[in-house]
């Protein structure tokens, strides 16, 4: 029993690797470019390996998105723990959602969607996780932001702020546009905290 | 001179239908499916005569996205006129924008943007194109707006609306999310119009 601990310890280390190292390859050389190949050199794994548990390529990307998506938005919800609550608490979520949209897994994943729009045996695999993803970044962000989703406006100012999330993130693929990006996150986050906090009443909430 | 003119005609018809079918088949097929060859088909015009005037792919598709972005902003800026000032122009002015956002060109210039974050080379051309495309697109929206583009606030509201819009763009990639948007469009342009008009009172300004 000794023994196995750590190899089992190993083997899942091995395992986060090889899809930590399939984002990577898809946000740095493409769809087309990620390969069982290219991914197995990087991660120090065989290609046998890699097709022991996953038979096929898109097998290991649809599972690569699933477990490193979990994964990212762990990290979101741990960085946002112990924020005060208050106008500077919104602006702190709001930087933590974009920072998700402007990172390496977003950047991965826009290989894969942009892929599926050209490729329609793709697109069924990638629309499951598609729907999985939107209802987990936003019941994040709700929980993050501590609001009451019941209310249309404010799960519609949610939804805006996430678009605005995704659009900032692709606005930022082929330069860095984090100065521009900031001072817009600011103007939206001051704004979002002020139509949060008079959502709940009732005389205001119309002229949203 | 008489006969001149109507060959001059055919030959600038032909050239538009085949920047429309790169765009087009860029949209459908994606980056590594939209050949010379393709193209030529689609267009009904030999691949002789688009290499001849376009020697690459990359010439005949970083064409087509100039020329089509031109002709794509004319279409918005036709569609704007007559529409009344007030609150509801604010309206109608972020739906036409979003609809570019949603429509044939954003979905080809996507497969572009994404295909050059993994293709130095292709990156290089591609740079200068979305730097014009950005600042174009934020001229037209203010513009359209009648908004005030020197008062810092003002300035960063447009471009948050762009990056919404394009966030809002890449949501309906692979599944028609017009219905959502349509709920998320009137909440953000209810916003914009009541934040534009207190823009220019000073007491306000600060609030956002």
């Amino acid at each position: 029993m000794t023994i196995r601990e750590p190899q089992q310890e190993r083997s899942r280390a091995t395992h986060q690797r090889l899809l930590e190292a399939t984002i990577e390859c898809l946000a740095d050389r493409g769809w087309s470019g990620t390969t069982v190949g290219v991914v197995a050199q990087r991660a120090g794994v065989s290609r046998g390996a890699i097709q022991h548990h996953f038979p096929t390529r898109e097998d290991l990307i649809t599972s690569a998105l699933e477990f490193m998506f979990d994964h990212r938005m762990n990290e979101v919800r741990i960085a946002a723990e112990g924020l005060p609550f208050g106008p500077r608490r919104v602006e702190s979520v709001v930087v933590r959602l974009v920072d998700y949209f402007t990172g390496v897994f977003f950047k991965a994943a826009l290989q894969v969607w942009t892929a599926a729009a050209a490729d329609a045996a793709l697109r069924e695999r990638v629309l499951p996780l598609e729907l999985k993803f939107g209802r987990k970044i936003h019941q994040v962000a709700i929980e993050l932001l501590d609001a009451d989703d019941e209310d249309p406006t404010t799960h519609r100012l949610v939804q805006a702020t996430l678009d605005l999330a995704r659009g900032l993130g692709l606005a930022d693929v082929l330069t860095d546009d984090s100065r521009r990006r900031s001072e817009i996150v600011k103007t939206w986050a001051a704004h979002l905290s002020t139509a949060l906090s008079t959502v709940d009443e009732p005389e205001v909430a119309n002229n949203f």
